[in-house]
This record gives structure tokens, C-alpha cells and sequence, in this order.
């Protein structure tokens, strides 16, 4: 655990270097300057050497950065050195989406679980999974420790739900649905509103430059 | 057209307040001051005053906002007093996801191709779309005045893809492929990296406030 608050603009940008530096390793690429990494990622060396700085520098002078150790070292900040165990609740095309992703689990992100309310759903196979019965939900999650819920449900139904899940003890959410969650601050929640982020991209094409 | 820069953390909360008065509406309230909608979207009524202040205000001393005509004026702004035609890049449950939210055509974003290299998926149904395949892209584009693609392509592909659809003219991508597009500033992107979401929520599981 950290001691020092870190500011949540330097937080967004680790887990987009955690995925260079990654990327990097693919390469066979296992050192690299702040000056390299600039360029690569469009973000000046002097942001990556502070950025950087916030948690104790990892460089050093005229060598660079070990990409494997400053992965290590981001990945712990970002508690990727655990396992996580995740449910989704939904399985819709996109819960469907998020059971199948293999990059999750490379990451420590162990889906264990997916359920829906749909006959027409439940028993059926994703991925690795059988589709759960919403029913046996409270079970399972008291069962094998879950530490994620994924919500790809309706907007009406995903408080509910997530006062459910809270009340079993899961402590995090992803939630997918077009809703805020109402959660008390011992709770993490991650907010993925496509909507928003469509209506981001149609205002920005009302406002890019022209040619 | 704004003559005015608006800055980036206020147009990230236009789709928020977007939302939230279309709620308001389909509740059938059509009024509201800045102090209510404060506390509905936990944001302070001062910041919600200087956010639409921005915008030549909307509000009347004593009566608040007219939700209607505050929603129409946000939506201006964020460019969905228009239509858009959207392609989508692959036709996995991700994309089929996207083909089958009724949300995006309501907002004007109708999706009116959907394409994949797999002939597994090529020629299958997906909500009111045919899954075409990727050699037909190219003509499809020219023939439909696409103004969006929405990729959701393996990260080795996006890239290739993307270009080619800038050269047949498209403006605007929304990038769901895990890695950054190379674009030029006349483009319009919006990523959503759910790899990085999910990291951000680990980050925020190990960091939560004890109870």
C-alpha cells in the first residue's frame, strides 16, 4: 500500500504505459529511455520521468528503464500481482464479450462466473462457463470468494443487483449499465458508459480541425 | 459551430448531464435548479452553474432549467442534433453487442454495416444487419457516406483497417481494439481500452478507504 496520494491523472496513465511496456516485452525490447518511450507514446519524457517519480523513479541515468522491472513495479501499484476473482452479471452479447476475452485472466482477472435471469440463456456454454441461474448467485459468491462484478444488465436493474452483491461482500464493480451507482466509498466502482463515449466522439467530430 | 475552446473536463460531463436529463424526461419532470440536479449527479450546483455558463447559461433566475430545452442545447453542443452512419469492424460478440444496442439509433448513430474476415460470421443475422464481408467494405463505405466506424478488431488489425478507412474518406473511429490509433489530427478517435478500465479498477480495489 502506498503511502503517498497519488494524483488520479498520473493512475489513467499507468495502465496505458503497463500495456507499452508490455507490448515492449513482446518485442524482445527489454530497455528503454524516457526519450523512447516519449515518442512511442505521444507523451513528453519530462511527463514519463515525473510520472514516474511518484513512485520512486525505477530509471537510471544513461541506462533507462529495465522494461521488466518498471512493468513489475506498475503492475504491483496497479494491484496486478494478485488474482482477482470476477462475475459478470449479464450474458448478453456484451457479458458474452467480457467471459471470452482471454486478456483478462493473462492479467490475474479469473472470470469464475457468468448469470443471467433468461431461460433461454442459463445452461448455455461461454467460453469456459456454463450460464448460472441469477438464483444462484448469493451461493456462489459466498462459495469462492468473488472480488469483481462486471455489470452488463439493464439500467434498471443494475442497482438492485449491486446492492445485492454488496451486501455479500464484493467490494468492486465494473459497470457497464447507463447508470450511476449509488455505492458507499468503501466501494470500487469503474464506469464503462458506451453512450458517453459515443456522444464524446460525435462532439469531437463537430470539432476537429480542418484540413 | 463554438467559437469558444471549451475544456476537455467540461466536455466529459456534458454526456453525463445529457443523460441525466433524459432521465429527468422520460420521468416526465421538465424543470429543475442547479441545486436539485446537484444532488442527483453529485456534482456541486456551483460547478453544474459554471459548466452551463460555458454555453450562455439556459437558466432563468428563479425558475431553474427547462430540462427540455437544457437537453436539446447539450445535444447540440455534443453534435446529436444530426444523424450518423456507423460501420462496425467485426463481427464478434463486442461488435454484435454494439449492433444490438437500440440506444445508439435513438441518439441518431445508426449502424448500417456491420463486416468480418470469418466466413463463419459472414452472411449471419445480427439484430437487422447482415454480416458482410470485409473485400465488400471498401464499396459499402463509398456508397453510404460513412461518417463512423466503431473498431472492434484484434489489435494487430485495428490499425491496417482504420487507415484504409481514413483513405475512403471515414473522419471519425471508435477504437475498442487495445491499442492506440496512429491518426492525424483532422480524425476524430475515442478509445475505450477495457484492458485499462479493468487495471484503473484493480488500482482502486487496492486503494478504497478502510471501513
Amino acid at each position: 500500500m502506498l503511502e503517498k496520494k497519488i494524483s488520479s491523472a498520473v493512475i489513467k496513465r499507468l495502465p496505458r504505459y503497463y500495456r507499452y511496456l508490455s507490448e515492449l516485452l513482446d518485442k524482445g525490447i527489454d530497455r528503454i529511455s524516457s526519450q523512447e518511450l516519449s515518442q512511442q507514446m505521444n507523451v513528453t519524457a519530462s511527463q514519463i520521468r515525473q510520472d514516474f517519480n511518484n513512485f520512486g523513479g525505477f530509471g537510471q541515468q544513461g541506462y533507462g528503464y529495465n522494461v521488466q522491472i518498471l512493468k513489475n513495479e506498475i503492475g504491483k501499484i496497479l494491484g496486478l500481482d494478485r488474482q482477482y476473482q470476477v462475475v459478470i452479471l449479464g450474458a448478453g452479447n456484451l457479458g458474452q464479450a467480457l467471459a471470452n476475452y482471454a486478456g483478462f485472466s493473462k492479467r490475474g482477472f479469473r472470470i469464475c462466473g457468468i448469470f443471467d435471469v433468461d431461460p433461454q440463456k442459463i445452461g448455455k456454454t461461454v467460453g469456459a462457463l456454463r450460464v448460472s441461474d441469477m438464483s444462484e448467485l448469493a451461493g456462489f459468491v459466498r462459495e469462492n470468494a468473488v472480488d469483481i462484478a462486471a455489470l452488463t444488465l439493464p439500467r434498471a436493474k443494475a442497482p438492485e443487483v449491486a446492492g445485492t452483491l454488496m451486501e455479500l461482500g464484493v467490494r468492486a464493480f465494473w459497470n457497464f449499465a447507463a447508470t450511476d451507482l449509488d455505492l458507499p466509498e468503501t466501494v470500487a466502482v469503474e464506469n464503462v458508459h458506451l453512450a458517453e463515449s459515443l456522444m464524446r466522439l460525435s462532439y469531437n467530430i463537430a470539432n476537429i480541425p480542418h484540413e
